[in-house]
């Protein structure tokens, strides 16, 4: 007996498709002669689509895909300045409108320093932490508007919209986090300017503490934070901040550890109630797109963290074994995307 | 005839009486048989005298320290945790309210890696660039509230409120410095998640631009600035930022260019209609305190930003290279705060 699972793949744009398609070759090679089927549907989305169609992300686009258990993406977004995509917002109309529509509250994000990957710092240590990004709420709920635009006398608003029932739901998943991994828990905000969000943030997270005697919790200010990522990046194991935080912190992390070449990421609804989104943390990179440059490895960590969610740990571990395997004799020598991908491939089935 | 600068000077908290005093003692040095005398009002203002007597601000104070022509500030703040402290807001009622009352909509940040100081980054590079963040609007303004506070109904919301009039003239006061710099000038924001405020800084950077032919603009998203600062710092002469991104982006960059101990800033108007204010980025550092181990570098090169202010740039560049050559000279011996106080003072006369 089978178990199918339903897989929504959007390739995107740019460098998307090429990756993903790695992603799947790994894919397949996990489950090749398991039981497990990925049954897979392909959605073409993104800045391709829209200039097309004009479509950025249609309701039955939306439904169809809300029908997975899980999705897939590659990266989404046009060239800068291109300016057929002037009236375009790829990010919001597509991405953000996913994640808030699949209510992806957790954008889980681990960081980990791979031996024998170069990164900027000279004395890096130990980095190995995950970053437990809240993906509904806070700045990035597109509370904003403008009056007199476009005049010398313009205001534009844009409110940060904070709840208790949020952001108690995504801290209580960052708790369970520490509690499989080195029990520290880090809350970053800045509850000396934002006294209501961050107050709020820090009365949840004192709350789900004291129901944690084993974790031990910490609190930075957002600046502090980005700080002690490049002088003492090991002090970390769990981070838990809002989404605006959350991004600027996870590329700085991404960075640190190597490039964001590396950096998955996964979209998560904990509940299950909508299929969780995973995705590389970089964009489309239109520049060096169809030319086999782009490092595959962080959609294909992408599927890890997508098969540990699905409860595959055995063949989450397996692609990680396979890509920390690859990562450790990887030279100077250059691979194609293809390479890459091969390679994980063939490790994850030996 | 001597020129008569009336100073407002206050020490704050923890370690800023120490690196004032030896900004003080720079000052004194610089000014010595010149023909400008610092006439000084020392201002008792911080934890310490709301402890004292449950005043943060008063509307005497504020009144009084508008009418000097400069201030001078170490660092405010109580010991993280203080329970008699729990309802001031040091940061909010003091620092800001003084950045806000006297129009600092300037906040200028410099960034420099030094000859012969070690940082995080295994190859730096030349890094060299100011941030100009801007000081008076956006997320800090304090236009947020919350209901059903403290209950699982709760909701917390913060208004970053932006205006065309805020942003163009901390705009144009960038588009100058890039002048007087290597013409080169960086907007960063999040313009693809907060359309309207990024919007409007966008369109606005662009209008000046088409006034700037001489400088070369590009544009970031925070996140990804954050990456640049750590891959590739040397790419930046001139960023502009609102107020939030630049309190991260400043924190980071003093973190690539060897610590916070050396990075200085001016909360500027540049219209002259209120005093501008200068003071160390770092904060009051309590665990250390009285202990003369803080590094009154920054505090000192705040002096040489308010020197040249002031318009005595002849007294700035004396301070600078004073402080150049003592960092450059800098080995693993450790000196007492005063120490590095009077090195630099002595250095400053040669
Ligand atoms: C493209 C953008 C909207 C997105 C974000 O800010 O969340 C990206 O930066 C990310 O981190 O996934
Ligand atoms: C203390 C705090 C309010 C302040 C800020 O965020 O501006 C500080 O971090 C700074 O950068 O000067």
């Amino acid at each position: 007996m089978s178990r199918v699972v339903t897989l929504a793949v959007i390739p995107g744009d740019g460098i998307g498709p090429e990756v993903v398609a790695e992603a799947e070759k790994v894919l397949d090679a996990v489950t090749a002669g398991g039981d497990v089927v990925f049954e897979r549907t392909r959605f073409s989305l993104g800045a391709g689509r829209y200039l097309d169609t004009g479509d950025t992300l249609t309701d039955a686009d939306l439904e169809a895909i809300a029908g997975h258990d899980a999705i897939l993406l590659g990266a989404v977004g046009g060239v800068p300045g291109d300016p057929r995509l002037k009236d375009a917002n790829i990010e919001r109309g597509l991405l953000l409108k996913l994640r808030f529509a699949l209510d992806h509250y957790v954008n889980l994000r681990p960081s980990k320093l791979y031996p024998g990957v170069p990164g900027p710092l000279a004395a890096p240590g130990d980095i190995d932490f995950v970053v437990v990004r809240e993906g509904t709420e806070g700045p990035y709920v597109g509370n904003g508007g403008s009056i007199r635009t476009g005049t010398p006398h313009e205001i534009a608003n844009e409110t940060s919209v904070n709840t208790a029932y949020g952001i108690e739901r995504v801290v209580r998943y960052a708790f369970a986090q520490a509690q499989r991994r080195r029990q520290k828990l880090t809350l970053v905000h800045k509850t000396n300017v934002l006294v209501h969000a961050g107050g709020m943030w820090k009365r949840i997270v004192d709350a789900v503490a004291a129901e944690h005697p084993d974790v031990a919790v910490d609190y930075l200010h957002v600046d502090a934070a980005t700080i002690f990522l490049v002088t003492n990046p090991g002090r970390f194991d769990v981070i838990v901040t809002d989404n605006l935080f959350g991004d600027i912190l996870t590329d700085l992390a991404g960075a640190v550890t190597g490039g964001i070449g590396l950096a998955a990421s996964g979209n998560i609804n904990p509940d299950g109630a909508f299929p969780s989104m995973f995705e590389p943390v970089h964009g489309s990179a239109p520049d060096i797109a169809g030319q086999q440059k782009a490092d595959p490895t962080a959609a294909i960590l992408s599927v890890a963290l997508m098969l540990d969610h699905l409860g595959l740990g055995d063949e989450a571990s397996r692609v990680t074994r396979a890509v920390e395997a690859d990562i450790a004799t990887r030279g100077s020598a250059t691979r194609t995307t293809a390479q890459v991908g091969d390679a994980i491939a063939a490790a994850v089935q030996a």
